[in-house]
């Protein structure tokens, strides 16, 4: 019933995360509407994408593929000694917003998770402790998820630093009460952490 | 902080209907991480869309670019004599699923609009007076959405069509309660509606 052009266009969109076949067929059907110079412009960065975009080969943070390595790591404000371990790139851009951390980052490229066939072998933790032992890392933050995936991750890390001989400080992000949540709202699990990281006045 | 490749298409991706940048940056990672097949499949139907889809020239569906006239039209075993007036390409998608119809489609392009500055001169109108005279039309299925733009668009096609000396039977959908909703959860215009055009058992 429908144009084999705009069918396309509806499956390709509907691959997308968390899009299913109504939202897709609303997608297509405001681009056939749209400006031509929107319609270009999204074709474009779409097949663009993965010939200008690489990973840094020390942080493995997303870079211009121009660049050399990125800029949070080479940029001399940062404390090379000070690592932010995360899970994956978007991390990196969700932790610099804070504008608190002035550290550098490693992002693993996932966590570890069996039902996804993801090991710790898939995981730029080799790379991690070259990091540490080449820059002279004094402290290690843990940023992993706070998803039963990301606390595996997290674990498996410290003991593979223990297995080779790494000894330096591990610290982790602290579990809590988020902002703007009422205590009857917040969950038991949320709740245990907050009281066992409780902190004094 | 992020790639300008990455930046530029979050920023388009989140031109379309209702993607917020938390959406769009999901999308955008979840393309830099698909297989290339994927992206590309994309890229190409965004960017082949406007040149292989044009409106039929009758109906103002949709249609393949090399079709002369839309097969809902065609087909000999459509009824000519009865018309179906929609307001976008994508409702007589949504008739077409219930395979009642056996009728033909004319779509408006939109409904009236002031707030939008869509008037009655922008809506496939004349064409529609044209189609009646032509095909002997014998009845007029208005089926604009049930909003106030719909219900508008409605009776000033009601009214054009009888000014232009145009006297056929001209009916509308029923408006009623949807299956699967509570009497006591439907709104008063709704159950007003449903009581207006009550039916014998």
């Amino acid at each position: 019933m429908l144009p084999k052009a705009l069918i396309d266009l509806i499956d390709a969109l509907g691959s997308l995360p968390g899009v299913g076949p109504r939202t897709a067929e609303r997608y297509a059907y405001y681009l056939l509407k749209a400006r031509d110079e929107k319609s270009h412009a999204l074709a474009r960065s779409v097949s663009e994408l993965k010939s200008r975009v690489k990973t840094c080969p020390i942080t493995f943070a997303l870079i211009d593929s121009e660049e050399d390595t990125s800029a949070l790591y080479t940029d001399s404000s940062r404390n090379k000694q000070l690592i932010a371990v995360v899970e994956e790139p978007l991390d990196v851009i969700a932790l610099e917003k804070t504008s608190l951390f002035k550290g550098t980052y490693h992002v693993l490229g996932g966590a570890i998770s069996p039902i996804d066939g993801i090991g710790p072998e898939q995981l730029h933790i080799p790379e991690l402790i070259e990091r540490i032992k080449k820059d002279e890392v004094s402290e290690l933050i843990v940023a992993t998820n706070a998803s039963v995936e990301g606390e595996s991750t997290a674990l498996y890390l410290q003991r593979y630093l223990d297995d080779a001989g790494v000894s330096i400080k591990i610290t982790r992000l602290a579990r809590g009460i988020p902002v703007g949540v009422d205590l009857e709202y917040a969950d038991q699990i949320t709740l245990s952490h907050a009281l066992e990281g409780r902190q004094t006045f």
